[in-house]
């Protein structure tokens, strides 16, 4: 039943409070992060319904994610429960200039990885929902799980949903030559691909002078219809410049720039592509770009990955309401 | 006894730690914070004495207000406690860039709303004292508060105080012609008013060029000797320009600018007003402006609604003094 | 759908940490809590799906509590949002021998106690549902709350559903007699009464020599079917005994008696409520005796009021496994 | 114009949190503490007003210390500021069985340590207060601090009040030969003498049968009117039974016990002193032995020196009120 | 050169604050733990010196771990740093009665695990060196766990140290059989065996009446000189009584019992072991036992894994010093 | 045996969170730092070996700091414990612009300042050793303490070691005229200065246009080989800039700028003098500017005074890599 159903991993992240060096660390905050969830959480901010379809450990770390996707206002109805398997985990450490933040995986084995074709039974999943959305992550966990993102992207082109892909290479997963090779499979089922520039170029050799050369090509190559792409100036750590670009059928759609004070770099992109989803499930690519830039500048305000921002703050953003004091 | 007299409400305030939602939260920091309490508190600051008038209930919540103001220095000889009273709350969510701080009151039939003339035996009181110090939002509170507002005026009036007020429109607590309609009858009872260009024109239609066009018109309408505004520039949440400035008998007084890195923006403006009283007891504006700009600059870099700013501090900030540690 | 359904206040429960006392506080530990949903929250750690229903302020202390509501399993499907309407709060100090544990409330003019006969399709609600539960703190809540009570009773009964009640009596909410003459209106629709003795002769004039010979007169006065009590010796305030009784046409039946150390004892009637409940859906009061107390007894081990326990732990307790280190 | 004037230090009290030793520590709780100030701070809570007399260093600390003497609701009218004097320091380690709690005092040489003969106007601080108290802390601090004792209970004496002592020796502050040579001369000017058994006899080779025979003698030696002693049994480190005995003019007189369970055991006898003293203002010797054994109690319970206690606690418990939550 | 040498793995600990259930924590105390060091950190505080042989994962867990043992005066020296490898984790769950404490461990696949013979050079680490000890932890790892705890006893011998093992048998690392069958090849390599009385039945069928027939019958059969046992009463989780008990040669040794206030029940046992073999370095098993309850019955008061014990607190405790507060 | 000996003073430093002024603080962190051991602890994260030469109290802090230096990998071998001594403490409160940050200094008697000639055994501390690093502060902290520098200058040159001093002038420690006289006395014995332009004018009435003037005076005065410094621009308090210059046989080099968002800016300067001797101990004056550099801007991102740097770290600083999260 709900709009959005997503596929992924999420992982309980760890992370130690106030700069600190893991090493140095006497305690860590405890946030759950994955790509495909942050992105349905952003929905039901605004004002949508959402599903997430993962595997967890029967344990109490797999609880803690559970209860917490829940409580995102994130349906977890789909949910399966692995005895005796293990929880992906990532350690953060926040950086600030001239070092960089960095992110420690240890999710090799994690319940999610040990997903195969024929576990979930995605035509009853998808049963009233109208988009589906991924990303390169879980292709990357495993052999199995990348089956099961084709198998998840078929099923939901026969049910008529939209598929959502959000590149997101990760180099601490794969090599460049397994990404590019298995996203070069996956791509083809894909109506709306989130890519950087860099990406385009890294896996699949794509350069342009602007993003318009670049969309065009990714159109061209994989018959997606609609490309997106994140805008980020980055001299600093903790302040950035931030918008998003879309390319559909020919025109280019640009959003506002935001001066964005950082608290939280992560799950920004996944933000992002909640808002421009939720143009788009309006059918709406313009307003997808400028929901998606807002929803993504005002991510960075918030600890954690998830997006808890509400659609009046994302319509203020848009209307370039100001900084005062709200009182 | 103490130089100067304030009237007005002190909330528990209650804030998230760093920069979390709400909603989000599992913990809240516990800070105090009321406008003319936070003017009071500055005073003591700067070597003067001071004493805050109010009705707190008499439960956990009012004690915990009563012993911060004392610590903060100030007296609680004059508060009363109410039995089965509530005690205003005011929750506050920082934000950053491009998000705004924002903040929920909970305040609705707390002890003090419920004041109502007679309660307070101003005349001993004002004994020994030199100012008397309130601002708009004691007026808001209820109708009871915006009579004991004028009250209080008349009685410091016959004994001769100044009186300060701040003119601090809340829209959450009032509406534009509301405020407009009482602070017009309590504004003519005041020596020295304080109040931003976009307060005057929002609720009392002036406007002018500069802040010494509005300024004039204020003094020309309400009767008042002197008009003190406050200068921001935010093009950020966490860093400001910020400055004081003042108006009285046909000159205009300005202080240096100072570039602020952004702690806690709250109580900022009542801190200015602690520094320009401190000038005004001395009968020097351009002292009080002076003061005022420090004080308040240096307000946003300390934790919570009070001042907690030696005199030194703020003479080595009017000296420019640099930014190195001390050590 | 839900097995339950909860109608009852959940507040944001604010506590001072360590044993500290709320004036001398600089933060607050946030939990939520409502008797009803801690039940609730129970059933759902039993395996059994609940829903809660109620209203809630649109605000972002109205979010935190859905939030919570959801993370601990329980549907907020019924649920509405009340724009400007206040939270309900408490203040909870935790004591130590001599000082016992203390509860300030402020949950006046609530969003809840503003309900009204007619806000709740009640035959929608209870679509699918097998049982029932409120308790006599929503009765106390305000009018309306105790007449939304009597009309969701009727439809529970329309609906075939069982009707459970914890009578609950709170001093600080209403008085004795007002008490006595609302739940007396009220428990002849209920099926399952939970009362201390204390209560029985404080707000009825029943006693007894003992739990069986009240349990009696409260079958006979009212028409319930079975009556539950809880059993507690509190020498200390860190260690108690605890044990649960009931009774049911003609025949009592005793729990064993679990010794606590007590980390959180709010919440402890509520989860033995909810094991109570698991056993009377399978229609076993012996069950219900037993699953209550080790609900019971294992929720003072976990801080909050909702008992994070699982079925296991209940299994394990049942059957007296021992204290040693699980690894 | 207090009721009660004490002299003493006030140290900065820093303390791990949950029990971790101070070489694993990686953060430290602060609060402030000293025997005689404790003592005046229980006296605000029973409704009686106090002053505290001291001198404190011109640094962050010392007002750090004075903030919250304020915050107590203590005057500190009469503290003096040193410039370039050092704060005291304490450091505690909480134990457990079998590991006592442990005390690293760093006071050598502190502002207060520094005090002389001369430095405080004692017939102006006495005008209009009834009693003065003082401990064996302040007299070990240094030579200056124990003639200044002597100039202060002269001056007391001749303002007609009434002088407490608690003897309180501190092995690690001074010898007992070099303690018994001070206390044996200062004693003489007391009324009321708090002595433990243990000290009677180490300072003076007192020994009796039970607590009135060493009262007796004590008398006797010293001309003082009424000896006060506090019991305990300490089997546990956090869980003990407390009580008070007090003699006078050949009557004994004993509290009821009280099992406590420990959360800060420092102050304990402090509170029981001002309980002791309130009784003693209203010239009843039983009373003051039941609000001493009382404040002392419930002392056991709150975090730091100050006994946060409210008087309708000290009454409910002398009433053996129960454990149960007030809610 | 260190006294002792010690092989195990050392796990990151990752707890919940104040009793909290893993599911809904929010922050996690990190302490790091694993039998063999915690004996090693032991030693160091009774004046030994003492290094830890492992291999940790090249990546910031590994450095905590390191920087961790190194704080606790244990060398690193000998330990190896494995690239792309992961880091034992263990997450802990504090209970209360009637809920046992819980561990769920996450050390599958972790960089100690991944050993084998060859790797270290047990000549070269054992020079000068005097004691041996591991724990059937170690050996439950792996095969090439317990193969290269084989050569390293092998090598102790051939370098005349003495061997201790720890049985330490852990349901959740490995089955009974398999450890019955390891445990029995390596324990005749053994000198001084730590056992349960419960551990010596579960893995060896041996029973007997008292520790003594049971130490013999161990002795009999792997040849070991010396057994040694705790000895616990554990009717709550927060209060335990604890004591020491050791054989050798026909000879039975009991230390006194200690009533044990519990902070941290966590390496206890560890502690235990590095008493004992500081009274075995002198020859002198009254003494082991002795000073294996004390640092044992200590080891209990202290949070995290280590025991942060100073030797005139073990010398106290042997005395039987009381509770008071040292001041 | 280690590649570089420092001499020194190690604090423990308290600091208030989150931007707190100490008088509002009810908790400070606890980290440590001197100056000294700061640059040793900077050498081994670069893979060097160094040792920390000192006297701390044998009492619990003076053992927490010894536990952290160790936990830092450098050597405690050499530090004496000094029964009935004090710990030296720093208390720090970070600012904001226009507020600067503040140390306050409680050292006066630490058991470092009653450091006099003859405690050390030089000879032995420097067997194997290539550098000896010391500065100022040392030297200003008594008599005794300055003397001991002078002793180990001379016991380095015997045994062919480099030696390094930072000037490091500490107002609050002694007064111009003293560190002038005493630095004059003691400059002659060190290989390597590293000096502030500001320093050399204000202690020795140095000046020049640029850098490279003033080192060469220090050169000629002093007859040292090389001369360093730190460049920063701080028009805040949270954002610098950062470089690095030096001078040696007439030769200038300087580094790169560096922006730096600031986490805690004590001991940048130690930490780029790590980088400086790293890069001399490899006879490379330019490496030591560039490493200096990247270590002490790498330094201002990380909480307390020790350099938590990986050298892979530095390397990808001096590459000017970005600020991407690495992931």
């Amino acid at each position: 039943m709900p709009d959005l159903i997503a596929f992924g991993e999420v992982m309980v992240r760890l992370a130690p409070p106030h700069f600190q060096r893991l090493e140095q660390a006497r305690s860590l905050d405890i946030e759950i992060g994955g790509a495909e969830f942050n992105t349905a959480a952003g929905l039901t901010r605004l004002g949508r319904t959402a599903g997430w379809v993962s595997r967890l450990p029967d344990n109490p770390l797999g609880k803690l994610i559970a209860n917490r996707v829940r409580e995102a206002g994130v349906s977890t109805d789909f949910v399966q429960y692995v005895p005796d398997a293990r929880c992906g985990l990532y350690f953060l450490e926040f950086g600030a200039s001239p070092r960089p933040s960095s992110i420690l995986y240890d999710r090799k084995d994690s319940a999610t990885a040990g997903v195969a074709c024929g576990m979930f039974d995605w035509p009853k999943i998808f049963t009233g929902a109208k988009w589906f959305h991924v990303t390169g992550i879980t292709a990357a966990l495993s052999f199995g799980a990348a089956e099961v993102v084709d198998e998840a992207m078929h099923a939901a082109h026969a049910a008529n949903m939209s598929v959502s892909v959000d590149l997101n290479y990760r180099s601490k997963l794969w090599t460049r030559e397994h990404a590019s090779q298995v996203m070069g499979l996956l791509l083809p089922m894909c109506d709306v691909l989130i890519a950087s520039e860099a990406d385009a170029e890294h896996l699949f050799g794509i350069t342009g002078n602007d993003f318009t050369e670049v969309a065009k090509q990714l159109v061209d190559k994989f018959g997606v219809k609609t490309v997106v792409g994140t805008r980020r100036e980055a001299d600093l750590v903790w302040k950035n410049k931030f918008a998003c670009v879309g390319y559909s059928a020919g025109k280019t759609y640009e959003s506002a720039w935001y001066e964005v004070e950082i608290v939280d770099r992560l799950g920004a992109g996944d933000a992002l592509a909640s808002g421009l989803i939720h143009g788009l499930l309006d059918g709406d690519l313009k307003k997808g770009v400028d929901y998606g830039a807002a929803m993504g500048a005002l991510k960075h305000t918030i600890p954690g990955d998830i997006p808890w921002i509400n659609r009046d703050e994302v319509e203020a953003a848009l209307k370039g309401q100001g900084l005062r004091i709200k009182r």
